[in-house]
């Protein structure tokens, strides 16, 4: 039913790295599943956990499936549940405070970002990230089509 | 692309605190952010993560952009995905077992803190929290009006 | 206002563990709860966090009350903002690419999942996780009735 992996003793460390992107679409999904295993082999940890975190209030950190349809059917049911067509009062720049001149409409992909989350933590384990066979990990992007950055923070146990 | 925040290799530390505060209204997002920067300072940890934990069941801890006009668009989006006036069971406190006298007709709250999660982690670098331009962290309380509490637990490397 | 847990300075270790459960039907939350409590226990971790991780494409890890008609109001919201009778891409096989010959049709399972997340981070204090009075953790199945597993995975510092 359980299995332990490593107990060990040895010295703990932390390593913080920022990643920078480049979107293109409005909705999009950026597997970044190969640039957090190379950091986390850099930072040579054995055991440990790794914490993606997405600085921006439009943009989210996900787990789940690379499948090109199926990331339709993601992108599907964020528009059904949060649409663009329907009023929201952060895009009214009449009446809001503090507007810069280049405010882009996206009240709508505050919301999204706001339902999933700005960060997703992951297990290392013998120096690799612990990932199902299925599972990558996505920069999910809601308001896109322009430079976006996220962070990569491992803490553990020395290799 | 990277840029590597440190790499030093100094001993470890843990710090949990528990923190009050009182919410007056069903919905109430508080902008905790002023708390977590001043707990990771008093922490003097150099580099490392924060978790912010939410104990309740019909509360949530969120990171977004604190601009009240949009605070409206995400209390208007949960209420529409999760209604307050359609029937949960868990408000039929005819047939459901342990139900306390003062009970809440809360249903649509818990379901609300389930779609969003119970804790955010944060990077510590340089001392200080990483957030983006815009980002604040927020308890996010769903069937409000009553004291509250909420967890900030640091870990990493000693300044 | 707040309150100081501890300022210890010892030493830190990391430990993770897998565990395996069966799970019977399509929506199905299982409580985790105790399993997690002996784990942390098992590890000696005086302070520190523990991260739950569903290494599944379609379950997800939660924190709410574990009360049955409550459960019910969970699952209810979810089919009702991701139905299982309209179109996935993901289940058009025919067009789709690595497509397995026991292929389930589970494009809304993904959905939910996404929607969720994959981990949930609680703290370790006093050598005890910290939940409130009413929660409970839940591995969440969304295409149940097969063997699942998840991961915990603890940090901190050694009692």
């Amino acid at each position: 039913m359980s299995r332990w992996y490593n107990k060990t003793n040895s010295s703990m460390k932390t390593q913080n790295q920022r990643i920078t992107l480049i979107t293109k679409k409005q909705f999009e999904m950026v597997d970044i599943t190969q640039q957090v295993r190379e950091t986390v082999k850099a930072a040579h940890i054995q055991s440990g956990q790794v914490l993606i975190y997405n600085p921006h209030t439009t943009a989210a950190i996900r787990i789940n499936h690379n499948e090109s349809l199926l990331m339709q059917d993601m992108m599907k049911a964020l528009y059904r549940l949060v649409p663009v067509d329907i009023s929201y009062s952060h895009d009214l720049f009449e009446v809001r405070q503090q507007v810069s001149v280049n405010e882009r409409s996206n009240g709508h992909a505050h919301v999204k970002a706001f339902l999933l989350g700005s960060s997703e933590s992951l297990i290392i384990d013998q120096g690799e990230i612990v990932l199902g066979a299925k599972q990558s990990i996505f920069f999910v992007d809601l308001d896109g089509g322009r430079p976006r950055d996220y962070y990569i923070s491992v803490i553990g146990e020395k290799a």
